[in-house]
């Protein structure tokens, strides 16, 4: 049996501490290692002078047993990262010739010559091996010392994630340290609350108490919940016994494994009964369909959308008849209803999901925060009211994943009906 | 004067290691430091258990004169951030009555009794003074022993920030810790690259090398810099000089002071000249409108748009005629031209913007990331090629802020023009 591996991560640029940037390696570290039974148990920003970069790493190389290191690869003079480690080991640069022939063919490739600063970064510390970077100029590099192991990843996400991926994970995985199956589970909720949630799961857990821990993580009407081991790994039964435990407690609040996207399941689904949709958006303005459109292969089955953000609009595009403006008010969910079947009509599309609402700060006849959706299928039309608080971004941000599972409800309530179509 | 005050921040809580969770909080804190003079010298995020905040406190603590925390001061029993530091601070808790009744008032206003959980939350650390929540039940700390302050917040931003801008700031500043005026100043640009742009700026700053440091962050085709002060501040004229001479050396690349949105310099310059605008959209998808709605106010001048997803939707919706779709392609300068002058006809707007092309992975006539811009005004139509690299979201951001800055370009270069109609 392995023993427990400490993990350490250090971000290295002033612009993270500055708020220049946010540090969002460490999120994507953490998630990923967390797939495979490890985790970050200490993280830090630091400057890139050589006293922050050499006290931090120092600290971290003492109490842990790998240390990631990102940023200060480059070739300019800040960039100092690779040099202090050196010094603080007591080792030397040493020439690579592989990494400068990446870099030779790095540079042809877009017609440019490489500058002397460049050549810099074909050190690689004694003892280490270059990660090569097909992404940019600067190698990663990959260091064992007496158990240890020092992993350095260049700044940009565009290199250091495939570089991570790609060569950290699988050496990783080759030692024993990194184990597929030994994660975490994690499930996608919709439509219920973070403390609604936590009445509904505390109780199933109980008789796991020391065995896994319950996580849960809020964004804008979404609830991610993760379970994880509080030792060595899950048991595979008992998590997927505890995880069917949760599946039937939660019901249609239940969206699935892992981070599924609602969009995505819409998109699929339609897809797969070969069925087309279109949308009509007020008060969140082109977001829904931002949310349609962000998918690959959306194209198949989203015709497009009308965001008619003044009443004129509502009138003149989608033909809502200024009667029923008049009588209901645009945030109504007459309206909701009639710009969900007028744009499937006008799209030609078999489904129209529309939005209508007071984003704020300022409302009208209802307060900010109403938000009227409308749903249009070949079997009818339904709309429904909510009231949500925040701002005005995330006003629109609930509203359209409210949106988005109520037609993700409606599909899966009538599965039959639709497959029958 | 002041000496150099050493500030560290500590973001305690498991969902930030475990990539459940970015740490924004470390970005808006650096920022608004810096606004005052202030630097955040070294961040780290740390574990909730007793054990993780009590090394990473003791550490901090030794070195620092400002430590803030936020996290852990909850009213669960994973809260242990208060009770950790007081030990490590050998100090006590204390009842705080004026805590004690915000928390009934914050229960009684939303109809609920507080638990007997709730009531931890009203120990304070002996000599610390309560910082009052309005926003949730978690009151934060102000500790000041020895010349050191100890800050502790909350962790939900909605809580932290108020409490920090409302209550932490003010006593910062009546120290004299926190100086207006002796920030850093932070301008954004738009249409040039950040390698372009050093070439353009570094030779400026050369005089001013020991003076004057320079930050760059880019993206999606938005860079902001920010000029620091290297050491005390920043002379004022030094800066406004050395901003002249930016201004003067980027021309139209200069965006504004701080992080202006160009979709809201549009809407409020359209709104100032009683104009309206309209979008039509392919590839970008609604993210172009989500943009502009984004803006309080915008329903002033922004009409709506098509999202034409589908060549059927550019016929049917914009008339865009068969025959130049057949001839040109939809993704064309004709016809983004076209989507254009038809989105402003149909939604009765002056202005019209427009995108087409290919967000990927997928290309067509043309690779992927190819993306054309049509502009209408009262004055003609333009439209403009561009080539992105990066995967689809990238491609629409990218496509989104190009446009954004295009129609800025066209409304500057025209004012006169503009305000005699």
């Amino acid at each position: 049996m392995r023993h427990h591996k400490r993990i350490e991560y250090l971000a290295i640029g002033d612009e993270l501490l500055l708020g220049l940037r946010v540090n969002a390696h460490l999120a994507w570290l953490g998630e990923l290692l967390g797939r495979f039974g490890l985790r970050v148990e200490h993280a830090a920003e630091v400057r890139d002078t050589p006293s922050a970069i050499g006290e931090a790493f120092r600290c971290a190389w003492q109490r842990s047993d790998l240390i990631i290191t990102t940023g200060g690869l480059g070739p300019t003079c800040d960039d100092v990262t690779k040099e202090v480690i050196a010094n603080a080991l007591g080792r030397g640069l040493e020439h690579d010739s592989n990494v400068e022939s990446d870099l030779r063919d790095f540079f042809s490739r877009r017609g440019k010559t490489p500058t002397d600063n460049n050549f810099r970064q074909c050190g690689v510390i004694r003892g280490a091996s270059a990660l090569r970077n097909p992404n940019g100029t600067a190698p990663g590099q990959w260091l064992e010392i007496d158990g240890k192991i020092l992993v350095m990843l260049p700044g940009p996400p565009a290199e250091m994630q495939p570089m991570f991926s790609d060569q950290v994970l699988p050496r990783l995985k080759e030692l024993g340290w990194a184990v597929e199956g030994r994660g975490y589970l994690q499930f996608r909720t919709m439509g219920i609350g973070e403390s609604q949630l936590a009445q509904l799961l505390d109780p199933l857990l109980l008789p796991f108490q020391n065995q896994v821990e319950m996580a849960y993580c809020a964004h804008s009407g979404v609830v991610d919940v993760r379970l994880h081991p509080c030792g060595e790994s899950l048991n595979n039964d008992t998590a997927e016994m505890l995880l069917e435990q949760c599946r039937h407690a939660l019901g249609d609040f239940y969206l699935g494994l892992d981070q599924p996207d609602p969009a995505c399941w819409i998109i699929q689904q339609l897809r797969t009964r070969g069925k087309t949709l279109s949308v009509a958006e007020s008060c969140t303005g082109g977001l829904l369909a931002n949310r349609f459109t962000n998918i690959c292969g959306a194209s198949k089955v989203f015709m497009g959308a009308m965001v008619c953000y003044r009443n004129e609009a509502k009138e003149n595009l989608l033909d809502i008849p200024s009667c029923l403006l008049e009588q209901h008010g645009a945030v109504s969910a007459e309206c909701a209803a009639a710009m969900a079947t007028a744009v499937a009509e006008r799209m030609e599309s078999d489904y129209g999901l529309s939005i209508t609402g007071y984003a704020g700060p300022d409302g009208g006849k209802e307060p900010a925060g109403t938000v009227y959706i409308g749903f249009h299928s070949p079997y009818g039309v339904w709309s429904r009211k909510e009231i949500f608080s925040g701002n005005r971004i995330q006003v629109k941000e609930r509203s359209v994943n409210t949106a988005l599972n109520f037609m993700r409800l409606q599909l899966s309530t009538n599965p039959e009906k639709m497959a029958a179509i």
